[in-house]
């Protein structure tokens, strides 16, 4: 018996046009909020419970800093990015992971991520025209699983099954989870990811507690202060390795310079850290599509007035994604729906 | 300025679930209709106009029959199964295609449906692997082009501009839609498709009238009724032509031996006859995904009694296909809502 996801009504966020009319419609809410949990803007079921999927990473990533193991095994920021990313498998990703698995002695064999070919399609067409097959490294995942590698064997924890509930890996992130979203994750509904690590759901509010507290952990303790710093710091110098050349959220964060640190999350999840405003943004699509939830996240940071001019400029295509068929022809696009944004 | 979907509620027709809840839904409409152009099943806004996409291939291919001009260039049932087809470009079919093409005295380069690699992804590695790119053949369009081209020679038209909406080819395609679906689509919305042509809004339950006469056209002229029964046929015959092996419309095509004829549409669409029941099925959902579109048409089937042992045990798999991660492990399941059907 699972629980129901009530189908009250979330409002419509994005519309995807075609011609003459709107072709097909995204519900989803959002929350914007300070951290002091304050809700400054919002839309549809903020306490409704959803899985932050892939979204997380940055506060997953937490673990690996907190815990000093980054530091015990020279950790770069570089690195540090690569563990916040749903990566797309690009050569630059894919090399970096297995050097850092190398260094700790280990190779894309000991990742419990499963491996799949690059979201990245010319990386994919390069690694089929030269024989190959992809190997764990390629996994979107990566980088991650080679976080959790890393506190494993900084924690003298084995480095098998570091993906189980049970594991002292996962129990730290759980923690850590914990305290950034304000929530009792022992009891929340759990599921099992893409790359087999558990996830919590949790109300969508919370998610954008906990990346408001991200974003300015004042109210922290020192040493999560300051890995905060350190993963808004790698993720802004880092974007590439956040995502990829192609993708939205390394465009994000490059073209605003790391004033939006953004994260997307599978089954039309986002969320983001703006850490001069120390706000938080969470944002959840109901029906899973990730062409509306990128486009509510660039209007939330528009009106949040985190995009200046240049990035205005630069992410212009993105607020409202022209749909272009297989003849180059722009055919629709997909825009915010009137009023999803007030 | 375009018309705006109104955003009234459908009924959530499909649930993704994963571990302890359900993480995602998608709202729709469907409409199962007779010849008379009753109604006899339907949730959410059947009046609602929808685009159909390629949904209405079927409906396209009967100009090519009906105007005699398949016999006249020897259209084998294959090919007019493939021009029923959003196929998966493997080899078979971008193959069939150049055949066709040559054949005509013509090549993939007349075709104006443009290229892409394709869908198959074995197949976009193998191309990959031996150096090559993607022709207009492999796009997934190319048998219904190959068709018009076939048509726009027999009808003594130019081939150069057959997806203009003033070109006799679309003209008298959309004669024939607007005879299947009993709608002046002159005046209807318009947009351009995926590979170029126009595509004319209707609502959803005059796309399932039209399939309903597709599936028993006792209505239609002589002429007309020929055509529909060749074309059912081809579907019938050469299931793996209309869409490609691992796919949902080849499988339940082959699955029920021609019973249910079915066929996807971008945007979510759905449509199937079933020419027994003199029945005509139209879904949309309203989000655009083909996920819920594939489960929402199959457990129609069922209710409508499509579905024989036989069929039921090799679709089981389809009916309530199970989320897999890159684990190969079973972490959720994406299943029709309660009393999404009643």
């Amino acid at each position: 018996m699972t629980a129901r996801l009530t189908p009250a009504d979330n409002p419509v966020l994005v519309e995807v046009t075609r011609g003459d009319m709107v072709e097909s419609i995204h519900r989803g809410a959002f929350a914007v909020c300070d951290i002091e949990g304050r809700i400054l803007l919002s839309a549809g079921g903020v306490d409704r419970t959803i899985y932050p999927r892939s979204a997380i990473k940055p506060l997953q990533t937490l673990a690996l800093v907190e815990s000093k193991a980054a530091e015990a095994f020279a950790v770069s920021d570089a690195e540090v990015a690569l563990a916040c990313a749903s990566h797309d498998g690009e050569p630059l990703h894919a090399e970096a992971a297995q050097h850092w698995l190398q260094r700790l002695g280990l190779s894309p064999d000991d990742l419990e991520c499963g491996a799949h070919w690059p979201y990245h399609e010319a990386s994919l067409r390069a690694l089929a025209a030269h024989g190959e097959t992809p190997t764990a490294a390629h996994n979107n995942c990566s980088g991650k699983h080679s976080g959790f590698l890393t506190l494993a064997k900084h924690l003298g924890a084995p480095t098998e099954g570091y993906i189980d509930f049970a594991h002292p890996v996962q129990q730290s992130v759980l923690g850590i989870l914990e305290t950034m979203s304000g929530l009792d994750l022992r009891v929340a509904p759990r599921g099992i990811d893409g790359c087999g690590i558990p996830q919590y759901g949790l109300p969508l509010g919370n998610l954008a507690l906990a990346f408001a507290r991200f974003a300015q952990p004042d109210d922290q303790p020192e040493g999560r202060q300051a890995a905060c710093a350190r993963v808004r710091r790698a993720m802004a110098e880092h974007p590439v390795m956040v995502a990829g050349h192609e993708r939205f959220c390394t465009k994000v964060i490059a073209a605003t310079q790391g004033r939006a640190l953004v994260k997307t999350g599978a089954e039309g999840v986002f969320a983001g850290a703006v850490p001069e405003l120390g706000l938080g943004v969470a944002v959840k699509i109901d029906d899973g599509n990730k062409r509306a939830s990128e486009v509510v996240m660039l209007g939330l940071l528009a009106r949040l007035g985190v995009l200046d001019e240049g990035a205005q400029q630069v992410l212009a295509p993105l607020m409202e994604p022209p749909i272009v068929n297989r003849r180059g022809e722009t055919v629709g696009t997909i825009r915010l729906a009137p009023e999803a944004i007030t």
